[in-house]
């Protein structure tokens, strides 16, 4: 079969690499029919991670059930059924807790797997003909028989279950007022997020127009950081309260206005945001190790934060990344009844073949390029 | 009346002061029978803070309420009772959703006050004979009346609801398993109280041999980290998993074995010791002003946090004061029924004259002298 | 101040009372502009209930700080507010844990006080020039000052925050399915609040085709019990499967399609309708008295209950009375930043004078006299 | 294998029956080493169902796994494990949820399934040598190797969650009173853990001088109804407030003092005796058909429900099977830790042969047969 495999630094190329078959009897193998392409996918195609050449990408899966492994109960050739991007296996103590992200199973020595991605596992990515999916009783969400809501399915694997987990982290709840860092997809699924949970106001910060333009359309209000102090807009129109809640869907690569990356501005700037006793939710990403980073205990993801107002606020956070099986369920489920419709933020459809392309003005953050769905089965 | 009143840097004096009086109709005046000395009262004796001479200490406070306001409607002369060290108002939007630490009111330009606390608002403190309790009806635990348990119900003030806090913060319940760093009275209570919420192991890591035999007696594992990594010696005990859960009752004047003062060791200590989506509750003080810092950004409360792993891990972490509120009344009726009795951690009864001794020997940790209670009615 | 007395069954007049006074330093006294009928008005207008003649009705009022006592630390002369239906201390143990539905100190011997209503309180009602307010810091809502929103705030005394109420006792979240028996305006208000907390799909079930228009306005889903089962109507439109969640927004004065009142028939369709391990939010009245009952145990609140598939299904169900208080702070931040508009289901503003002709109109049902503000500031 | 069957009413016999087998791969064959009786096996003893003879009885299952599917991953030959009573799946909607005991998959067209158990699906009981467990990753929790605490860990299988699974639903936490209605092995477990939680003060109701005793014993308050009202005594006991919370651990069997069956007497009496806003956990049985009701309605699992006490108090009850998966890995860490010892109501352990006069003697409630432990490897 076809697939997106990652060359070296800056190259992706679409190459035939053997079919994936049953590995188990608890596997499926399914017929991609629509694969995301993930900012995340950046930090490897950037060369940026210990990657190795070889491995297709692409952990944001959709598609039909080609073939069932004989020990799974549930699904069925022909499915129609969406991946998180998280493997799991479903029984480990903290898959039973809800916390899919973190399984102890599927990478052993590691809590959490993904598709295609370093370190998390040996699962092949989707961006790509067919995927194999372990454990697929649990991993497999069924979605209704068609091509209906395709993009918004899609979304599912990943980021509108991962915006939405930054509002749960962040405990969102009905009249309250959220402050969202970030107007990239996930940004912009948490703004989404925390107005069906019905927040009463939500602040979107960013500096790209075409994001804070996005950020306006569904109803959140654009906080441009170029144009001054973010912490200060959000203050002046709270009557210098601040925000109930906090959300960082940036992470370690923040910039502030100048340009510069300084790995904990988001971070501080939300410990001003929120008001005493507010919540962060976290789910921009932070790492253990950066070797890009800016200095050297940024390097081992040391950052210079500020826990003395942090704890005079009696602020509290919740990181990490989402447990997608958590949400997938009651998320898909607003889709159909036409009450969500995350699919908002994608920006193109492409056929697999235009991936390596894809991938260059997406990492260049070409004007328009902020989400690509890849269509293994569209002719190029 | 008579009073502990802070003369200057390791200096307190019992001096004759004006007796306070109803200022509002909300208030009443309380005869204090027991109050007890507080580590963070050491943070001002030492001269450490901004607190000026002739502040009045005291926020641990247990009395005989003598005169009552007209706008009263819930306390009566004679009622014994017990007041949290925050004062609060009741009504505000935070104390509506139970976070009386950080009342709006109180204490106007800062979310919370206490007695006797620079910083706190202008409410003198309760080392004395009389305290001026503000809205009443809220800031009142009623007591059963006569003089059982209490030294109990003093703990109710402050260390017995502030260690409950922190289980409540770090969210322990029943069969988890909980690293507790520092052993004080509040690291103690923080460990009883996790026993009460039925957590399966508490580990209670410190280096002084008296409270590690403390926290050995309720029931709790004793970790010596004079003798080795405290990290490593509770994952031994744990498979290498680590803990459910972890609580910081230590905060930035963190000391490593070697005695060097590193305000984020035990927070990263705690990062490096519960196991992935592990919670942690920090009661320990931090401070976004520290003139007494080891460096220039600890003094502005910026400490080198493992925020990296802190993600990687998908932690969350709750902090601040007590809301000692939320927790009063239940664990009153605790020590009713005879299931806690948090007296164990005192150390002293003395009269009022004797405070200044006392502070002094505290202040120098002097064997023995863990939790003082005066008895302002006692005769010296 | 002329003020709606109840003068028997059937009969208000219009009458000149006392003005109220400052009874307490922790009083207000408030100047009303607003102050709405609500259904349960209806049982005493009935004679259904052991109200006396001479009592002066309403318990949704809004308007303008006239006079302010001594003791009252956070509400000014000119501020205006909205008081929730129930009276409540802030300090007794049940308003702590946010019950002020059921406040133990306001109505002596039990548990929960109202205004203007038989049995909860002496409390005079709000259908008035002016109402006296108790516990006053506690007891009113701050609004923004003007006239602006001022039906949607009216709301917010007890018909919003009760439908809220239904959403919270059962348990609604983002994406889930909801049965709403009742379209009366707590039902609709119930519905409209699952809306508002991200339910998926939301049923309503009543036969008044006003009713389920408006149903059908807001969203949610309509379905006329006249027309067939409503349990089979629900079924058939969620896969057979029922609904996660359902709402009781009629109460034993409930009929069947054939006219006849059965007090436990919409309960037990309640029990129906949803899935196992389902939730159900009761705010329907239910009386422990009621003399109007069919039967004799009807008549001591002993309903014949399907307990039995109840248990076996593993519902839940909570209950009782809203508590103002735990939501209208955050609906009222809703209708400020226009996410909400609750003044839907008003159907007419009249002048005080109009108030007999309004009782007898909305007592028969008339068409379109569904919700009432009365005005009395407005000339007749 | 030799095996408990069930021959008709009132007879039970040790028979020889095929081996189990594997049937999928992810089943897993367990070598039965304790199996205990449950009061609930008597309902189908004693012919009070629609079971027919040929069935093995046995829910509550301990052992040595013997044999392992192919497509189980987590399990190994030689594990030794406790089952659940509820067989679930572990990916249907309501296994996600938690609810394990709601499983949509195992049994179809009903929701939950269970071991030798009639209408819970075609699960041969484990009152055997051997026991064929489905879905063998999520329905075993591993335990330590060896042989101790065998009898604390086959109280996992069923009573001892179940019996917390009463207090979570009434949310009981610490500091607070609760009732527990029916000190049977799962009336003393719900108050055994509800002391684990922390409780205050613990009312367990029954007339059987030797329950009584073992409620005192682990720290209950013994409150005997044959010496007069129950709710009398504990109001007499709570100040006249009653307690936060009630927990019926009877069921529909229950009897009043005289002897006579009223299905619904625990539950009113619990509306008696919970304080306002309240909870009730209800883990004791209700069905939707009962053959022996004493009237009609009861045959139907209709019973009169003092609705109108329960609404304005503003109760809340939680009911249902336990979701024992939910809680048997922290209990039996619990049980690891020396942190509870739920075999102190286990009365005998007997070898498999024994098990026809067990029955009998449990049946007719002989003293001294509370808890039996079958021991299938034990000679006769």
């Amino acid at each position: 079969m076809r697939a997106v495999v990652y060359r070296g630094p800056h190259e992706v190329a679409v190459e035939q690499v053997d079919d994936p078959r049953l590995e188990a009897p608890t596997d499926v193998v399914v017929r991609i029919t629509s694969t995301a392409i993930c900012g995340s996918d950046l930090h490897m195609y950037e060369g940026r991670t210990g990657a190795e050449p070889g491995i297709v990408f692409g952990h944001e899966n959709l598609g039909i059930v080609e073939e069932v492994g004989s020990g799974v109960a549930g699904i069925r050739q022909g499915d129609r059924v969406c991946m998180p991007f998280n493997v799991a296996c479903g029984f480990c103590a903290t898959c039973l807790a809800g916390d899919t992200a973190f399984c102890l199973t599927v990478n052993p020595g590691f809590a959490g797997g993904a598709y295609g991605y370093v370190s998390m596992g040996p699962y092949r990515g989707g961006q790509a003909e067919y995927l194999r999916v372990p454990f697929a009783d649990f991993n497999c969400l069924r979605l209704p028989p068609g091509t209906e809501h395709e993009d918004d399915f899609a979304m599912l694997a990943d980021i509108f279950p991962t915006g939405y987990h930054a509002t749960q982290l962040a405990e969102v709840s009905p009249g309250e007022t959220v402050a969202v860092f970030g107007a990239g997809p996930v940004g912009l699924m948490a703004a989404y997020s925390a107005l069906i949970r019905g927040a009463a106001r939500v602040f979107v910060v960013d500096r790209v127009p075409s994001r804070l333009q996005l950020a306006q359309q569904i109803g959140a209000t654009p906080v441009d950081f170029s144009q001054g102090s973010a912490v200060d807009q959000i203050k002046d129109q709270t009557d210098g309260v601040g925000t109930d809640q906090g959300i960082d869907a940036v992470g370690y690569q923040a910039t502030v206005a100048q340009g510069e990356e300084q790995p904990a501005v988001v971070l501080n700037d939300l410990v001003q945001t929120v008001r005493p006793t507010g919540t962060l939710g976290v789910v921009g990403l932070y790492l253990p190790q950066d070797p890009g980073a800016p200095d050297e205990d940024a390097a081992q993801g040391h950052l210079l934060f500020t826990v003395g107002k942090f704890f005079e606020k009696g602020l509290r956070m919740g990181t990490g990344q989402a447990n997608v099986k958590a949400y997938n369920r009651q998320l898909r489920d607003m889709i159909i009844a036409g009450r969500a419709r995350p699919s908002f933020v994608v920006s193109q459809q492409l056929p697999l073949d235009d991936a390596p392309d894809a991938y260059e003005r997406f990492d260049r953050r070409e004007e328009g390029y902020s989400k690509v769905v890849l269509k293994p089965g569209q002719a190029a």
